[in-house]
């Protein structure tokens, strides 16, 4: 009898390629499937020689190939077409065995698929994986969910996988059902917030000190060197300094000024919405992309008016503030996306940690930064933390951050340089730490025109004023 | 034989009553129904001699009562409760009635439900009905969706109990199925971005210059005078102006300050995601109000550190400048909501006259105010309008607008209060006018990590960068 697999792939296009191979240079032997054979055979072809792969052209013949529990590893598109595979496979499966769905599937269908297995006694776990194809291959930030069951098999083989950071797998176990593919969407809203905190930073350094993109990529290296310093970061200082080869001006100003997005960012508000998570970084930055793609909207709106951009004198000083009101408003986009993990936890029962999300994110995904170590240590010491902003390391930073980013956006708003992500993490900062915020106007009002009451300070109870009446009389609603 | 009734309201809660109230007041014979017999029984003791009225108490009895087409109107609970009563109904019925759900469903299940009523030969109105309990009975604002023949017959009635303005009914047909509830989910996102603003502006004067809850009453009757003349301003001003019995101190100042919501605010940003329109201004006031609901988020974060509130010297100058930010944002706010309705119309093909829409909001609901006089012109003058910014006298008051809208954010940032909804309007109206946006580095981010590709100003088609060689030569993707 020869020798089985203790795992399979089947979806063989790059992700899922890589992925095989990662497994099979860790000395792992990997069971191939792909719709077409094609894929399959070009794998074995091009890299047979990383390690053990077992090719095989039917359904049948992969199930057959693998170890028990079998796990099956599905890399396809989400939706339809992962149901389609889970479909094809999970007839031929026994009792025990675990399927994975490591593509980005929304949260919501991996509960659903995670109770119909469940029903025919297969576990599903449905994982994020980010890292992009690169990560896929060198070490990806792992994230998965469904049954610790499935995790005591499957654990060990994406741990072996996974970035490594001081010695630490990226890759622990979320949560049960759609954990995994929720803590992967928020990694992913969390990323957006990044991406545009870190854009309007160079809209900043631009539009107010006048610097070209090469001396703004200096400026990110600069502060790759200290708590800034993330693969973001890093890559944003990579693009800023290439020159495009065709007609020799800064490869950024030959780019096309509309940011696209797939669709997991959207998902992030929309579930935060639900779930009552402030979560506006997010938001403005998905609503930044959507603005950004507006042609018809921008075309028509370029003549609008507004201030001259005069070139800020102290250009060194400048540049510093917008360091600290950057690392200032990073801590609230982060806060936001872990109160909105916290959250989704407490509404769907996962008990999730996260000081080891925050610890499986220092490596192998795209929002990887030295900063999270400090994340992982405030969540470690304190689970329960409300909120990152009143974390010794980063109530400190966000304190000596005040003036400079209080700074920055009043330039930015009095030069005419939209911050729109700098701007609301600032708003949720003060909102946050009023003593007293306008909401009871609002509710007064809610009162006033539908009779939606409100509560007092001063005694329990829901009540409302006879605001038709001269009298205005209060009664007990 | 008995006169037949010309319509009939099933669900007879106080906006129910009202609004059958309200069609028995202009001479319509309307026939009552609900489920439990108790409440019709009331409104004809109660109400009786207001007009006719036809009690009945059965299904098939109220069906019996009414002229043919038989026009049902359901005043019930969104959801489950108005799937039940269609239910009921719908067999009773025969080809060419109309059905008329008048409460505050989601536009994509009265799209669901218009297309399985159509099927069986039954018309469906999904209409939004906006004013509250007052409004109801005496002049709402109605936006009917549902086919152009339901419209004929149901179409004067509802004009008939409309608000009217300048004698013109505040009623109009919105568009086919869902169209009506879409655009009575839009007037409530504005509305609650109106709500943001005008709270800020409260907290701005309260703040920034120390007065009194009366004081700012005072400041908001004088602008109620001016083109901020609207229900919103004038119940403000009450609601500041109001003392507690029970206390002596200003109402404002004795109620919780956590805004509620009941979720059409939330709707409205989440179709506003998919259909991939920026409304950040109604997203910010949602925000607002789910941060202001989190107590123990807020309760851990009051300590923050943050500057220290000086009152400003010119108090009269700042209020000019508060009255012209609030005015400026709020034209951003609607702006954004009638290119989420611009949006929604392309999307499913509803073809709706915002000149309409604008001139019906005129009267009878929340957000009624002398401003949409001009929006109404606006979009009379241009149906296609690309955003309200743009139009003759919209783009002079942003323009007159311009330093005192940056100098009050800039205000509120130095000074710590909280303003997202003006933030972000400015931010909106700056990235909009900008010649060129970041997002043309955060397309060259995806790429490197994603090979997610870019457009080039210069050519067509998309390209990828081989980001990881030396030579990161170019290639068309």
């Amino acid at each position: 009898m020869s020798k089985k697999a203790s795992i399979g792939v089947t979806g063989l296009a790059v992700m899922g390629r890589n992925l095989a191979r990662n497994l099979a240079r860790h000395g792992h032997t990997v069971a191939l499937h792909n719709r077409s054979e094609q894929r399959t055979r070009e794998l074995v072809e091009q890299f047979g020689d990383e390690g053990d792969f077992i090719p095989t052209y039917s359904a049948q013949e992969f199930v057959d190939a693998l170890d028990r529990p079998r796990q099956i590893v599905i890399m396809v598109k989400a939706g339809a077409p992962t149901d389609a595979v889970i479909e094809e496979f999970a007839p031929l499966l026994e009792p025990g065995d675990v399927i994975v769905d490591a593509g980005n599937a929304h949260f919501a269908d991996t509960r659903r698929r995670e109770a119909a297995l469940r029903e025919r006694g297969l576990h599903f776990v449905g994982t994020g994986v980010s890292g992009g194809e690169e990560g896929a291959l060198h070490g990806p930030s792992i994230m998965p969910g469904g049954s610790k069951e499935s995790y005591e098999s499957l654990g060990p083989l994406f741990e072996d996988i996974s970035a490594k950071v001081d010695g630490a797998p990226c890759c622990t176990h979320i949560g049960p059902d759609g954990a995994g593919h929720f803590v992967k969407m928020v990694h992913n809203g969390i990323e957006y917030a990044d991406m545009q905190l870190i854009a309007e930073s160079f809209d900043l350094l631009r539009g107010a000190l006048g610097y070209e993109p090469a001396q703004i990529a200096e400026v990110f290296r600069t502060w790759n060197t200290g708590r800034l310093d993330s693969y973001l970061i890093e890559i944003t200082a990579e693009v800023l300094a290439h020159t495009d080869a065709a007609t020799g001006k800064p490869f950024v100003d030959i780019v096309t000024d509309q940011a696209e997005q797939k669709g997991t960012g959207r998902w992030t508000v929309q579930i935060g919405l639900d779930l009552g998570v402030p979560i506006s970084g997010i938001a403005e930055a998905v609503f930044a992309r959507s603005l950004s793609g507006s042609a018809g909207l921008r075309a028509a709106s370029r003549g609008l008016p507004g201030p001259t951009r005069v070139p800020i004198a102290d250009a060194t000083g400048f540049a510093d503030d917008v360091e600290r009101a950057l690392y200032a408003s990073k801590i609230v986009a982060y806060a936001q996306g872990f109160n909105q993990i916290q959250a989704g936890g407490a509404e769907y029962g996962w008990d999730i940690d996260l000081g080891a999300v925050a610890k499986i994110w220092r490596g192998g995904c795209i929002i990887r930064a030295k900063f999270l170590d400090d994340v992982t240590a405030a969540f470690s010491a304190e689970p329960g933390l409300p909120t990152l902003l009143t974390s010794g390391d980063f109530r400190k930073a966000v304190e000596d951050a005040q003036d400079a980013w209080r700074s920055v956006v009043a330039t930015a708003v009095k030069l005419g340089i939209p911050t729109p992500g700098f701007s609301t993490a600032l708003a949720y900062y003060d909102a946050l730490r009023a003593e007293r915020l306008p909401a009871a106007l609002v509710q007064g009002q809610r009162d006033y025109f539908g009779a939606h009451t409100y509560r007092r300070v001063d005694r329990e109870g829901s009540f409302h004023t006879a605001w038709a009446t001269p009298e205005r009389a209060e009664h007990p609603a």
